[in-house]
């Protein structure tokens, strides 16, 4: 079997890494030649994204999949017209829509920011009064790690974030969440529609980027763990989605509030690889190719951290008890996810204690 | 850094999904096309062995290691000269002819099966006379899996065993070991001299190939483990190996006693890549790449099950819990390696349990 992978980014790479173990071969659209997946499979695509690309690039595996949600879901029901494509356009419609993503969440009564949508300046002004300040400003399609977003502070940001964002309606007004920590959760659905979830990780972030994770989170809740637990279950139910999905929350003390989904492997789900039985890929791949799910038990406490924009020492990490190097094969750049670290100990205090350490061979330290 | 490996086998591709993580790229010399590891790495070599097909698989790579050990030390000595090769001649000259082997296992006082360099019929029948019988006849050179090997029970077999092997003068005559089972202990060195062991394995063969092993090696004294770190320390050290080392030993209830080593990677130590906290393809990735080793603790009770001749259900195999697949690539041939399985539990109870449930769905259970 064949797996055609939408995107040549380092989800794809560890996705052929997982694979390649089950005799599966892989392909990966994705426009740069030296791009992290192109060792490992066939690279098809164009910088125009020529129809006789996608051609190719279907022709070339027997299943498909993507790693990143901003693909045309144009391209992805021409695909499905042909063969299979997980996860399917209906979870693509949501992730890629922050207005249909915020509809499926009152649907399925999973608490999160209230909301309005923005077509017009008077409708911002009406959001600002009926939710109050701050209020967070999205553009509905796009945007990530941080880009794309206005915070409205005080009445004269009003006409600011219009000037910013009004070009992109409609927008998303959300109310502002005082929450103590970020958590996220990653599960996976397989064809027969079993799912299985990966406890919820503990997101640290830095200036908009993910900085590091913390698995099982520290002194989660039963309660919240359940929450988590339940929602993802719902959403993946609700969408018939079959792989990996990944639900964001804002931990607000007093319970859960989801914040957004990516219908894909999740860099907060990389600590698996080492800290779980069945990694977030192997699971992705074991759904994509309609085979049983393996267990989302963690092994011990792990960390993952990120390498970003530089280098770390190799042998500097790797001399760190229990720690382990994932490179994306990408030059240096600031802001640029390079790779990550994943940190495993037999208890959370000795967890910590080793994230100081790698904290200080690290080039930049994000948040830590 | 370019890692060049002799062979394109197996080995050699689980080495390589070891070290794309530390943004390693890979070269193989394999004649074969379709070889297990082409899909990971570029391919060099041609089936007359050519001194050209050589030389560019010398420019292809920083440094050069392999997964077999059948290799021309010539081959190995002429890269030398160019480039590093880890592990070096010495370890290669070792395991490559049995009788340096069972020489370095007297110099560095390893218990080993009494044994007599045979260089014609009348030491054959002397060996007889002071070894007794039964009586293993083995090449020095070459042979594995069981073949190039006479066993004499009998006075009438001496001659047999000539006619047979008396062509590929000198051999090995070694006096029969009795013993209960046959463990196995994986190691590494790195450049810096650092050593590390697995626990060792208990091994199962079945007519010659091995079958499955058990890691922890159940109810093994800790008097053994502590001989078979040991001994394998102390080979590691006199041969100043860099990588992974692998020594086969016979448990006779009353101590170990040395078989043969093997300076590489070992089928014996696959359930490393589940159950330890670094592989030993990973480590032997550190070593020759220079940077520091990996934790070879083990997370839980781990079993090995070679897939022999048959490839078995993909799904059924996955449906077991904490079961993982690794398939090389290969066609079915009866004998074949065509993969193995990893199956880790809580305690060696539940493993036991798990790898009955994995037997029964194996066409070829082996000794299982």
């Amino acid at each position: 079997m064949r797996v055609g992978v939408f995107g040549g980014g380092q989800l794809g790479r560890m996705m052929a890494l997982a694979g390649y173990p089950f005799n599966l071969r892989f392909s990966f659209y994705d426009a740069l030649p030296d791009c992290p997946s192109a060792p490992l499979g066939d690279l098809y695509g164009d910088e125009s994204g020529s129809p006789e690309s996608l051609d190719a690039f279907l022709a070339s595996a027997d299943v498909f999949t993507y790693e990143f949600e901003n693909i045309s879901t144009a391209w992805v029901e021409r695909i499905a017209r042909h063969k299979p494509v997980y996860p399917g356009v209906r979870s693509l419609a949501v992730s890629q829509n922050r207005l249909n993503e915020k509809a499926l969440f009152d649907r399925l009564s999973i608490p999160a920011a209230p909301w309005r949508r923005i077509d017009s300046l008077e409708a911002l002004q009406q959001a600002v009064a009926e939710l109050g300040m701050p209020l967070v400003i999205k553009t509905v399609t796009g945007g990530y790690d941080g880009k794309g977003q206005f915070v409205i502070r005080s009445t004269d940001d009003i006409a600011r974030a219009w000037t910013d964002l009004g070009a992109a309606c409609p927008l998303l007004a959300e109310a502002f969440v005082r929450f103590q920590r970020e958590l996220s959760i990653v599960a996976v659905r397989g064809q027969d529609g079993e799912i299985r979830c990966y406890p919820p990780a503990w997101n640290v972030h830095h200036q908009g980027i993910l900085s590091h994770s913390v698995v099982p989170a520290p002194d989660i809740s039963e309660a919240s763990a359940r929450q988590a637990d339940a929602y993802i279950r719902a959403i993946l139910e609700d969408l018939q989605h079959v792989g990996v999905m990944t639900l964001e929350m804002f931990d607000t003390g007093s319970g859960l509030v989801a914040n957004e989904t990516a219908p894909r492997v999740h860099n907060s789900g990389h600590w698996s690889i080492e800290g779980a039985i069945c990694s977030q890929f192997e699971n992705h791949i074991r759904a994509v190719a309609g085979l049983p799910l393996g267990s989302t038990d963690p092994l011990r406490p792990s960390a993952m951290i990120n390498i970003i924009g530089r280098h770390p020492e190799t042998a500097a990490i790797l001399a760190i008890p229990e720690t382990h190097l994932h490179l994306y094969g990408k030059t240096e750049r600031p802001g640029r996810k390079l790779g990550h670290i994943t940190v495993t100990a037999p208890t959370h205090i000795q967890l910590m204690d080793r994230i100081k350490v790698i904290a200080a061979v690290l080039p930049n330290r994000m948040a830590l």
